[in-house]
């Protein structure tokens, strides 16, 4: 089925492949770097013990990133996404490098990282990033581990006082880690000085626990189970004075504390510039993991949709009275089973784009670190609700497209199976998707009033513009309606309704605000009060901004068969958000969503030829996909036979049917 | 924490769960039926192999069972849903008793009734339903297996002819059951019967297969791993002629194919009489997961709400400077999270009055059962959406509960981990969500043409009278404008407009097929081009038959203070679904849904004190909930700590530290 089904696509895949992932020299390196890891990776693994996906995990880790390692290879911006794409678990070494690896450098003074660095890069030592306690995670400035300095001895001594100060969700310090970057509460004299992190050293060198440190495994979690995710508790731990990371302060040996200056002189530039390193820091992190979720959505998404197109299910003539053996359907040609997967499939290709107009966004601000940027404090803005989002939406379209597969999909050996539940701890991780939405809302309100003030709004807040206008009204900002289908397929038109929402949503939310403030509520409790507001705001700024991003990937696109497929998928992307009407409440008129579902079912019977070619074009290899049913030769029922009768329940026949069966079912028989 | 948030309830916890289960008695033997089972909970399980799994939920299930059933105990209708929503996973028996005994009883002659019941009730035989085959599922009519009639010997022949034909997703023939009931594809004498099911004898006396029969476990699943999904290849496999399950039809020794006709002799009532038992199963079937979906969904609730009560996060002052030690709120403060809390309570108050509303009319048509009752057809084909649509809410529900409780959602031991994955193949199962909503909008089509035509439509259907009028216009349709949030507190405002989106839904689908069929599209054509749209009016439908059995159920209720709490969330169910706005684009002015935000955010509010006590009310023991973050006593972090202390990862320490830490690690370090 699937030659069948590639034979008709109208564009070439490296073609589109290209650009997916930036150019064909990208996408050489991203076959490259799959290399290695796609020959580690285990059908068999769903059987595998806790303790037996620790162990490969870390070996397969260390065996592939050593050698390169010490030949100087840092990865690039996006390769680290694409290991994370192949990864089939996070493992005990990721939070090693993703985690602790950027602390030391972003933390430490250049002595700390000259010390520490070379150490830790060459697996001598393996950090934890230890910051979650037992009792807090979001609210990042109420940790309880403290760290006293004792002036007498010129140390730190570091407790988790309370049960709920115990570190807890810490990776890989269950069992692994030998350091730590431990958050702490800094105080100094008896003063409170906020968090600060330091590196405490947890094993021994028989890797036991050092005194006054308790550390154990969390226990089995829903998914990605190759990892000690576990906790730490400090009972008077002493560390050196040294070990609090420096880069940006200390304290010194008498107990005051300091700052540290540039050595330009000039204090404020020089906070200024270590608050935009941070930004672009996170801005960097999040962007990483847009990509990521978009690389997770589209191994779904090829699973799903080989599979749709290799699975018949349903008489094409339904009338009564047939054989059994008449011909049937593809489930692809079924209109919702094509609405969810071309929904996914769109979701994707404007996530991906997201993550390389961030990746792009980074790298020109990096260029002009010393230059002050307008669009900056936006750029961090958006991408911490792009975060939130993104790991939602992909979350959310993984289990649908696992639903597309039927009891199938259900099956581990489906490769689909348990993509979301490995994946959806990042919704919850490095920042909560509502802590993070309503973030990006303080940034929309902020940005508001500016724009009420009469100041200029720059980049995508530039969508705010016309509150400048102190006649304005939200009611003769929508655009014009469309009259037709075709209107509809353009995406200025699509991007200014994106707009449109911002602003109204943005808008209506602000004025609440200002209503409830305004009859004397405190900023939280108003605040509060609007949060299901707020965040509706925020959601409708994320898709604009990823429709924008999106539409701006596409412009810089030269393939005359690429292109109009990517504007139809961006046109499908925006309309089916239309169509499902979250969001859309009040704000379009009935002629048009009439005009909308018309447009939806136009693109789906547009896209359907293309339908595997666009999946292929994530060029995932089987290895990496590691799954029964999406597998690139569509031989789906001889791949789910042969993975069943593997299953280790098959393995006695013979001897016992069934461990126990002699003790709990023979008797009754 | 829970103590405080107790004392605060408006009304008392015992009134509020007979409300929900339909009176004292139902309370007690809900009781008395979970009291077994629940001493057969181990908060250990998460840690078990597959085997033992298996091995225990097969002892467990005959220690409760046998007895009782010896007894002659025969569970009511709720009971089973019960028993299911205390069933941590499904396990080899529940196919048994709930699958292969309904068939006998459903499709067996009193002979083969008499003969297999007794010792099926017994556990003598165990039992599989052996419908679904590798390549089908959905399209039961196109089913492969044969049952070729061979009149030399008086035999049936068994095959699966093909790859595809195998049976599959057979619960428990993987190593358990000793017969299996077999849909096949009788053929006789060359002629084509389409499907009857067979009683087929799979494993001898030694548990091995018997001749020409392979089977075999499927491989481990997303969840609900304790069962021994499995598959069967027939070779030429021969069973007697009585062994073809015989209600209704038989076929002689010497091949002809014969229906039973009542013995009243009017076959034409006789088999409107069989058809009609036949509804009355599956409807009931049906409430029965409308029922258990809402029991596994208020498990998380309960879980979700105490936690959110108990978890502080976030300081109630946000200003900056403060000490870390400033005070904190609890997360149900936040207006996003006591959205996303109640949303789901409402919504399984909402499913548990449609169960029990449905089971309610399954007694009263069973009462008439020779009379014929116009309303038969049409609480038939909502259950289909039913079951379709609470599955996929329950799953969906549980899964942002999940989120609900950030990080430590994560956990298995939180017991709110894997209850999305556990239950989620009922979503699939039984009736793929997507092919029972389109199964509903048939019905739904079809009333509309009989409105068309001039004729009465009963109940439900009731509103799509006005289509009788040929002038009709949907815009004129609309419901008054409320004025004040108070209107939209008001049930039957609400009831109008859930009435009013049936209709349009109804209407402009209906109008769209009917424009393409007259175009000369074919009917499966035309239908397939609208699917997106019929899918959205079958939704539609479904959730203006939930909200009118809310409202039923609650007109029944007599307790002044459980009424108005449950007014409430009766309005909070239906308020939240218009400002989430999916399925009413373009239905609902802009005004209306600035109120419904405002009820909404109001309704929450109210909502506030009654939040534990509203679980509580679930009355589900602590055994069954298996929970450490959401126990009764609210003490999350002791027991989060002591569960992870317990996890086998930390069980080795001082010995090795990790299985593979000398090989894998040591020599790095
Ligand atoms: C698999 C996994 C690995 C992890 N690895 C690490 C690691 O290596 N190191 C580390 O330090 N941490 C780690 N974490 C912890 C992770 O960072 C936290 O779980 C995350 O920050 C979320 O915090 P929380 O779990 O405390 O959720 P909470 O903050 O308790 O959130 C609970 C609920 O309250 C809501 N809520 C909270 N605050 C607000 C607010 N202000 N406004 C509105 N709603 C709010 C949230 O939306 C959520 O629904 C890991 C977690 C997981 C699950
Ligand atoms: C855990 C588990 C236990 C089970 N236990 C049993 C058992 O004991 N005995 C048994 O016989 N079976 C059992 N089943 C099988 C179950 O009944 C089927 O999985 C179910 O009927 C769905 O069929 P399918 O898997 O073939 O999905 P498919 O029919 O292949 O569906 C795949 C996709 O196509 C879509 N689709 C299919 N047909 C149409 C259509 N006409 N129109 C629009 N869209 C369509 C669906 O929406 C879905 O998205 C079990 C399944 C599971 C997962």
């Amino acid at each position: 089925m699937l030659p069948m089904e590639r034979a008709k696509a109208s564009f070439e895949v490296a073609r589109m492949s290209e650009a997916l992932y930036g150019g064909a020299d990208a996408v050489k390196r991203r076959r490259f770097i799959m290399m290695p890891a796609a020959q580690l990776l285990y059908p068999e693994k769903h059987e595998w013990t806790r303790e037996e996906l620790m162990k490969r995990s870390i070996d397969d880790f260390i065996n592939i990133h050593k050698d390169f390692v010490q030949e100087g290879y840092r990865p690039q911006r996006d390769e680290v996404s694409w290991m994370g794409e192949i990864a089939g678990n996070t493992g005990s070494m990721m939070p090693h490098y993703g985690l602790f690896l950027p602390t030391i450098v972003g933390q430490g003074s250049p002595e700390q990282v000259a010390t520490w660095l070379p150490r830790a890069l060459n697996f001598e030592i393996i950090g934890c990033y230890a910051q979650t306690e037992l009792a807090h995670g979001s609210a990042i400035r109420a940790l309880q581990t403290q760290a006293v300095y004792d002036v007498e001895t010129g140390e730190f001594i570091l407790d988790t006082p309370t049960l709920g100060a115990m570190k807890w969700w810490n990776s890989n310090i269950g069992c692994v880690a030998t350091h730590a970057a431990v958050y702490a509460q800094l105080i100094v004299q008896g003063k409170e000085y906020g968090l600060h992190v330091f590196m405490v050293q947890v094993r021994d060198e028989n890797h036991h626990c050092l005194p006054g440190i308790e550390l154990g495994d969390c226990g089995r979690k829903l998914g990605d189970n190759a990892i000690d995710t576990g906790y730490m508790r400090l009972r008077g731990v002493r560390i050196p004075r040294e070990h609090m990371f420096s880069k940006r302060q200390y304290v010194t040996r008498d107990g005051q504390y300091k700052r540290r200056v540039s050595t330009g002189g000039d204090s404020g530039k020089a906070s200024a510039l270590a608050k935009r390193a941070s930004y672009l820091t996170m801005v960097q992190a999040r962007a990483g993991m847009t990509s990521l979720s978009a690389g997770k959505l589209a191994a779904a998404c090829t699973v799903a949709v080989r599979y749709s197109c290799v699975r018949v299910q349903g008489f094409a003539d339904t009338s009564e009275g047939q054989s059994y053996r008449s011909a049937e359907n593809q489930v692809i040609e079924y209109q919702i089973q094509r609405s969810r997967l071309f929904k996914q499939v769109a979701i994707c290709y404007a996530m991906r784009a997201s993550g390389s107009w961030m990746n792009e966004a980074v790298r020109k601000l990096s260029d002009v670190a010393n230059k002050s940027d307008a669009t900056m404090p936006e750029i961090h803005a958006s991408s911490a609700g792009l975060k939130g989002l993104c790991t939602k939406l992909s979350a959310d379209g993984m289990e649908d497209l696992r639903k597309c597969c039927g009891g199938h999909g259900f099956l581990l050996n489906s490769g689909i199976g348990s993509m979301a539940t490995d994946f959806v701890w990042q919704v919850s991780a490095e920042g909560d998707w509502v802590v993070l939405l309503l973030q990006t809302a303080r940034y929309l309100m902020n940005a508001r009033r500016a724009a009420l003030r009469g100041e200029q709004v720059s980049g995508l807040a530039a969508c705010l513009e016309p509150l400048r206008d102190p006649l304005f009204k939200i009611s003769s900002a929508r655009p014009s309606t469309p009259q037709a289908v075709e209107d509809l397929l353009n995406l200025d038109l699509l991007l200014q309704y994106f707009q449109y929402r911002t602003l109204a949503a943005t808008t209506k939310v602000g004025e609440r605000l200002d209503a409830k403030m305004s009859k004397g509520m405190s900023f939280e409790a108003a605040w509060n009060a609007c949060a299901v507001g707020l965040k509706r705001a925020a959601e409708s700024h994320i898709y604009y901004f990823m429709l924008r991003n999106f539409v701006e990937v596409i412009r810089t696109q030269q393939d005359e068969h690429v292109v109009p497929v990517l504007e139809r998928l961006c046109a499908l992307f925006a309309v089916q958000n239309m169509v499902a009407g979250e969001l859309w409440s009040g704000l379009l008129p009935e002629d048009l969503i009439d005009l909308a579902e018309e447009a939806e079912a136009q693109l789906l019977d547009a896209l359907r030829p293309d339908a595997v070619a666009l999946v292929d074009a994530f060029d995932i290899p089987d290895r990496v996909l590691n799954s029964t049913i999406g597998r690139s030769d569509g031989r789906v029922y001889e791949a789910l036979y042969e993975s069943a009768r593997d299953s280790p329940l098959n393995q006695g026949k013979g001897k016992v049917p069934f461990e126990g069966y002699e003790e709990v079912l023979a008797p009754h028989l």
